[in-house]
């Protein structure tokens, strides 16, 4: 049975009531926080106070007041602190500079080897990378943590990449190895984890609770929030919704099934697409990722061969996503991952129609369906996120230590 | 966002402490309810008292205490009051007396008309068997609530049957036309949510808190558990699996779509399967849950058509739950509903070997596999639950109401 502390509820609470600041467009008032979140006044009193003790908040000015007592106003305190977000990509490792409101500062892509990417290389990738943001910010504020997001299955308590598709590493303890020469707090979780986690602070989850994302990328997969909270499953793989069967005896899937949702809406399944309907189409390349982007522009001049690849990834796409809603019943489902936004609303809007057709009634009856809206790159600023969210965690800025140091003061103020 | 009120979490911690208590073997120690769920001994005592002021508790003794202070132990006050637990199914409707402790006491299945089912035979029905109930108990405790299961998608809030694949029934105001005739507070719900709410306080639920579980009756869909609570997604239409594709372009399923997972591993699936194998087949007749029986008993015997019936229906099964799994990457699967009941052992062996096959090994790693151990019937057992946990929310005993009148009486204790 679940064990829900009290330490994991105020944590929970902790969250909602940030999460809320984040969303809102400007400075917001403990009122307008108690009225999202739910939460009575006293209690977003106490977790505001402990925000603004740590430096996460700060306040910035009070509301005009029409007559009552002004409402002093909140907001995220950018300067208390930096985020690194890194993502680990099939070719090359993305590492970026957030302030603590999560605006990226600082950008760089490190190359990977282009055979036989070992451990060492995206560990080496990943320091160098981190190392150039500290030192371009000379004097500026400390780094705070650190998320990496690595393809494939991970043991996030461990931080270990139990199994990377590209690489077909097993086991591989990356934060281990990045802890011998990085000195921040490390996260580590996959890209499909990290889009949601993005997607949730800074996207469509900023206004439901039930929400899918389906990230399409060279890899496909289903982000799951549930109740406001990611849902990993077990053992951290829930949302395996790339290597669910399409199509039973169909396409050669990389992991040796057959007919696998991947095959078909990845970038390798669309390039596969695009060669079933022109084996000689000029659409082709080596490079799958060209055909995505070389399909996207052809559609929209209106190339019949781009166009039909753009229907049929949208009947895979929708059918294959009807079933995830006849499964999940979401508030919202949202299509990320650069593939998606590459084809935008043509791939969108058809998806819909397909999805129209195939889910039953009551799940679409109170469902939005939308291109993600958070920023480039989801992936970096999710993984960031998750070094956000264990800061928040952290015992001793927001623990036991923190309340007793509260406790103390407060005594002491008493008696003075 | 989420809104998670002080009465939310209190709520659920009183869930969590009662169950904890159901899901014993014996009496237990306010300690052992404590290390069960992870709250503290402080919220458990308090809540506690609240079940046994509101009599749901009563004390049993006390533990053999080895030198330190005797701990007083805790049991389900059975006696408390009735609950009701109606399973509305297609041919008849099952209304189930039960004790506090859903203990049954008492049982009565009424027919409904064999042609056009309309809303009043229904209603006539279970007014017909709870009344009976009634009349039989005489003086016995009074009924503290009735829930009722019917199959098809149920509004749950306003107590709608929105529809009713039996009976094409639309908005049908189920609970406003009981509430006419029956004095206790009623609770709507479906089949399947009924029985995985069963199998989460009764069966193996009590051990996890991400659980899916599959029903194989007439219809077929997934229940779904997250963190020790219900998932019931944005319309409480979340879990229908049942009209998921396996088979693109397979069987004509009765929704009007192709190849979903109900044209194969329902009552009506298996039954076609028999007569794909053999047309004059003798296990075939116009009764299919008699087809199903006679599967079963025919396999038991080594029959060879049954022998790959159930073969067949394994293959579909373990198929279509391999990808449910990696989406969910649950704790625990459990196969109910009678058609796994009646084909027991054998099935789950088989579908244990293709799950095996097709998942992936993540999602294999910590899962569970198991028939439902739900004392029968699950769904009338499971809308009793609803009763149960529609009184635990009452508020004139667990709310503001109670809360008041214990500190008035704890404040009168004080000054007295
Ligand atoms: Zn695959
Ligand atoms: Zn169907």
């Amino acid at each position: 049975m679940a064990k829900r502390t009290a330490q994991d509820i105020r944590r929970r609470n902790r969250f909602d009531a940030l999460r809320c600041v984040f969303a809102a467009a400007g400075p917001v008032s403990r009122q307008e926080v108690a009225a999202a979140t739910g939460l009575s006044f006293a209690t977003v009193a106490n977790l505001v106070a402990e925000l603004l003790e740590a430096g996460v908040l700060r306040e910035a000015g009070h509301e005009d007041s029409k007559g009552g007592r002004p409402r002093a106003r909140l907001a995220v305190n950018a300067e208390r602190g930096a985020l690194v977000g890194i993502d680990v990509a099939e070719t090359s490792v993305q590492v970026e500079l957030f302030d603590l409101a999560l605006t990226v500062l600082r950008s760089v892509r490190l190359p990977l080897p282009q055979n036989d990417v070992r451990p060492d290389d995206v560990v080496d990738a990943i320091v160098t990378g981190v190392e150039g943001l500290s030192d371009a910010t000379g004097a500026s504020p400390r780094i705070l943590g650190a998320g990496v997001s690595i393809p494939g299955l991970v043991e996030r308590e461990g931080g270990v990449s139990v199994f990377s598709p590209y690489w077909s590493w097993r086991d591989v303890p990356l934060r281990s190895l990045l802890a011998e020469r990085l000195p921040m707090p490390l996260y580590l979780d996959n890209p499909l984890k990290a889009g949601t986690v993005a997607e949730m602070w800074f996207g469509a989850g900023r206004e439901v609770d039930d929400l899918l994302v389906l990230t399409l990328r060279a890899g496909v997969g289903a982000g799951i929030a549930v109740d406001g909270a990611l849902y990993r499953g077990a053992t951290n793989s829930a949302g395996e919704w790339g290597h669910t069967c399409l199509v039973r005896g169909g396409r050669e899937c990389r992991c040796g099934r057959q007919g696998c949702v991947e095959a078909y809406v990845s970038t390798r399944g669309i390039a596969r697409t695009v060669r079933e309907l022109d084996a000689e189409s000029p659409l082709l390349d080596p490079d799958e990722d060209a055909v995505v982007s070389k399909v996207a522009r052809a559609a929209a001049r209106g190339d019949a061969v781009a166009v039909e690849a753009v229907a049929r990834t949208a009947r895979h796409l929708g059918e294959a996503a009807a079933d995830l809603l006849n499964l999940f019943n979401p508030q919202a489902l949202v299509l990320g991952g650069w593939v998606a936004d590459r084809l935008g609303e043509p791939l969108l809007r058809q998806t819909r129609d397909v999805i129209a057709a195939h889910a039953l009634p009551a799940t679409l009856q109170a469902l939005t369906f939308q291109l993600s809206t958070v920023p480039d790159n989801p992936v970096s600023l999710g993984a960031a996120t998750f070094a956000l969210e264990g800061f928040l965690d952290d015992r001793e800025t927001f623990g036991t230590v923190a309340a007793g140091r509260r406790a103390a003061r407060e005594a002491k103020a008493r008696t003075s």
